[in-house]
């Protein structure tokens, strides 16, 4: 940690865990999100969804994800990072439906690092995230790739 | 194609390919989403994103994801199909930045699909989906997982 508190590569221990965030999922929100960015009726109405297997209505698994980045990045306010943005993401996997009421928090554990052959001014690592509802399930669950700036470019 | 002309499990070809999308970003819903999903400084101003290697302000990673759904929720209601949800997402690459101004579509090839050996009434197919602006930079990438319904569960 330097002694401006942002973390830095080298301050990314493998293994590390890190458990954050809290998210009240409101059915105003989830039928706004899903009207402008996913109008499929499952994430509508309870009525278009009783008739599939979600049940009744439930999140668009891209409002779920937009709801994780809020409390990442609302976590990234007390845990600061020299972070250089995100390439990308792997294995996204939506394991069960949101719905209206739930309450989302998230668990982190970074995987791996590696400084950046081409830019030693750069390193990389991936953290798989964990998102649960309030019964402990779990919901949504990727690995993410970060860049970060090192301490040390040498 | 059923008589009906959704598409089923036995219609989906390996290899085909589709172009379709229109979604123009603009200023206002690009700091909308921002402020509620991923209050970032570079996707809030101008003035903040300057000093960064945006540049100028861009769209959250997730906004991008989101504008995409809404163009394959449209596309979908033109060549409908018996879908039965997605189990998520693989190799998501945020390639460029997608700036206010910027006008979106989409690209999609069927790399995959295979029966599924449990639910026999039940296929899985995987497609590669790139996201393009207006100079045809291709400025997002995912590899999507989709379910669907067979018209033959034999």
């Amino acid at each position: 940690m330097s002694d401006d508190g942002v973390q830095y590569f080298e301050d990314i221990a493998v293994g590390a865990t890190a458990s954050f965030g809290r998210y009240e999922v409101t059915r105003d929100e989830v039928t706004e999100f899903a009207a402008k960015y996913d109008p499929q009726p499952f994430h509508l109405s309870d009525e278009a969804a009783a008739a599939t297997h979600f049940g009744r209505l439930s999140a668009s698994g891209w409002h779920t994800c937009a709801m994780t980045m809020a409390m990442l990045v609302e976590n990234l306010k007390a845990h600061r990072q020299a972070g250089l943005g995100s390439p990308g993401i792997d294995q996204l996997r939506w394991l069960k439906p949101v719905y209206p009421g739930d309450t989302l928090r998230c668990e982190s554990e970074v995987l791996e690092k590696r400084r950046s052959e081409s830019r030693p001014e750069m390193g990389i690592f991936k953290s798989r995230l964990t998102v649960f509802n309030q019964d402990d399930v779990a919901v949504m669950t990727m690995v993410s790739n970060g860049l970060i700036r090192t301490r040390d470019a040498g």
